[in-house]
């Protein structure tokens, strides 16, 4: 799955701007492959690109339309359908990232058909994957690794990417999820692949390369998360990762959607983590610790911060607040 | 996925007696769902069942015709197509667990269609499953867990829940296997469904159930195994096992497979399917271990069950040569 680049970015009717937080994302971490947004009426979100038509953004280079964006209620609405109708007939290929695919509405498929445009739903896999060798292969792998869901791995990667490319380094962020795709432009949905395939799907996103060159691959779930612990487990084995990042949002009380489930201490989770990585890379090792500190004020997170370097011995960071730099000075 | 039953098992032209080992499986767990065999020319299997034509079978009361065989070449032959389309022509279902599908042979599809009869492919899910919610459900659970794939966890399941059943206790065996669903007539191919749905799936054919009955969940694949690890970890998660009982080959020399894994040790395998198993039932516990000695003499076999009970401490059988009574009577 390989999205062609550059995007207009549809922000839809977003009702507020965390809806549009995908586009967001996309802006925040590949502005290069940004060339505007466009809002239907009724939207309130703005990402601060130039708002643009569909003709616009043709002669400005695009070729892909991002729906970037939440849609209400799970639906294609008219308006949605409409505008995302006539970026096919203007000559972009379209990119989502919900739940129910694109594909699925007849007058997008007939559309693309017509008009010999691509449609990407990224969060559903269309290629198969082959079953995981678990074979030694050359190069470098980070991955962070949570206490849950949603605290804060694909940030991490994100900006372990960029410090290391700031930094002279090889490093190619490898997307795991949804955002992670449409922000790099390919991928695979880890989640969504057969269950037979995790570890072979991780094998073929982040394959051999060179041996200074680390891929930064895209995180998901937690062991300790009762759902999706198989993923993680599959993630951790396809990746045979050389270097984890801890990742936890310290004021979480239970684990994300199951309120019965207490998070995990740090160090069990750590320890759960390295067993796991080892039967396919017998030498892996904790490299950091990143927290989303967004909930503290600044004196509390930095405290916090510099209490788990303590306990954890590892450089301890917030991606937002502090940089990774830490993490990525030290790592061989 | 439920299959009408009884059957007439189609042994095809299978090559040898091991081409047709699942109709074999299904006799010897399911005599009861058996009405008799139907063999092609230069069919050199024979399970000791009648050979009947489909109409003598339909009168003996078969509902589908089960194809508990390897297709050769991974090809439905002419003579193949031809037989399954005269069952459903005379009233049959029709389920497989071939890798191919049936139903994607247009001549089949479309005579299930006109005749109103059924195509069940158990290995590939039909349904879609809910994300596991890790909430404890009532009844008790066992999941035979092994250090590598094909080691005797079906055939343990199989033999505890007959055993039990001996014993006037309650069990059920669930099948997450297509052999497994293919004896039963139902259950779900785990390692078939979407990553993210392994062990919601686990949750929904294992439901709760009376506090004194077993559930016998078949096992799959190894923590240990780099391929299919994901498919476990949610397996173990899913099924809540009250009851774990280790599985294992002693002649094997590599996980299946992947020639440069070794086997685990029988202690480290336990620890870490316990680990695992904690994290949604942390009474969980290991009830016995279950060897495939088949490769053995019969006193170098005994010698080693006995070492074994010796060294973990656990009743050690092997369900063909000395049968499962010895785990089921400790059981509370």
């Amino acid at each position: 799955m390989k999205l062609k680049k550059p995007y207009l970015l549809f922000l839809g009717d977003a009702g507020d701007q965390l809806a549009a937080k995908t586009a967001q994302g996309i802006r925040d971490w590949r502005p290069d492959n940004c060339v505007g947004q466009l809002r239907l009426e009724g939207c309130n979100a703005d990402i601060g690109l130039k708002d643009m038509t569909i003709d616009e953004a043709r002669e400005a280079g695009a070729r892909t339309l991002v729906a970037g964006v939440a849609n209400r209620g799970g639906l294609i609405s008219k308006a949605w359908a409409a505008k995302l109708h006539e970026a096919l007939e203007g000559g972009l290929d379209l990119a989502a990232g919900l739940h129910n695919r694109l594909i699925d509405v007849p007058e997008l498929r007939e559309a693309a058909e017509n008009f010999g445009r691509n449609i990407f739903d990224v969060r559903h896999p269309a290629e198969t994957f082959p079953v995981g060798s678990g074979e030694k292969r050359a190069g470098k792998r980070l991955l962070p690794v949570g206490t849950d869901c949603s605290c804060g791995k694909m940030y991490t990667a994100l900006a372990i990417e960029r410090e290391m490319l700031k930094q002279g380094r090889k490093a190619t962020f490898r997307a795991t999820g949804q955002t992670g795709i449409l922000i790099t432009g390919e991928g695979v949905s880890v989640d969504a692949v057969v269950a037979d395939f995790i570890s072979g799907a991780i094998e073929v996103i982040a394959p051999a390369n060179e041996p200074d060159h680390w891929d930064i691959v895209e995180g998901q779930g937690s062991l300790f998360h009762a759902s999706y612990a198989g993923v993680s487990t599959g993630l951790l084995h396809g990746a045979q990762a050389d270097a984890l990042v801890l990742c936890h949002e310290p004021t979480r009380t239970h684990m994300r959607g199951l309120p019965h489930y207490p998070l995990p201490e740090l160090e069990d989770c750590m320890e759960a983590n390295l067993k796991v990585a080892s039967l396919t890379n017998p030498k892996v090792r904790f490299v950091g610790a990143s927290f989303d500190t967004s909930r503290l004020e600044e004196d509390e997170a930095l405290a916090f911060l510099e209490e788990m370097h303590k306990r954890l011995g590892l450089p301890a960071v917030d991606p937002v607040r502090t940089g990774v730099a830490a993490i990525v000075n030290d790592l061989a």
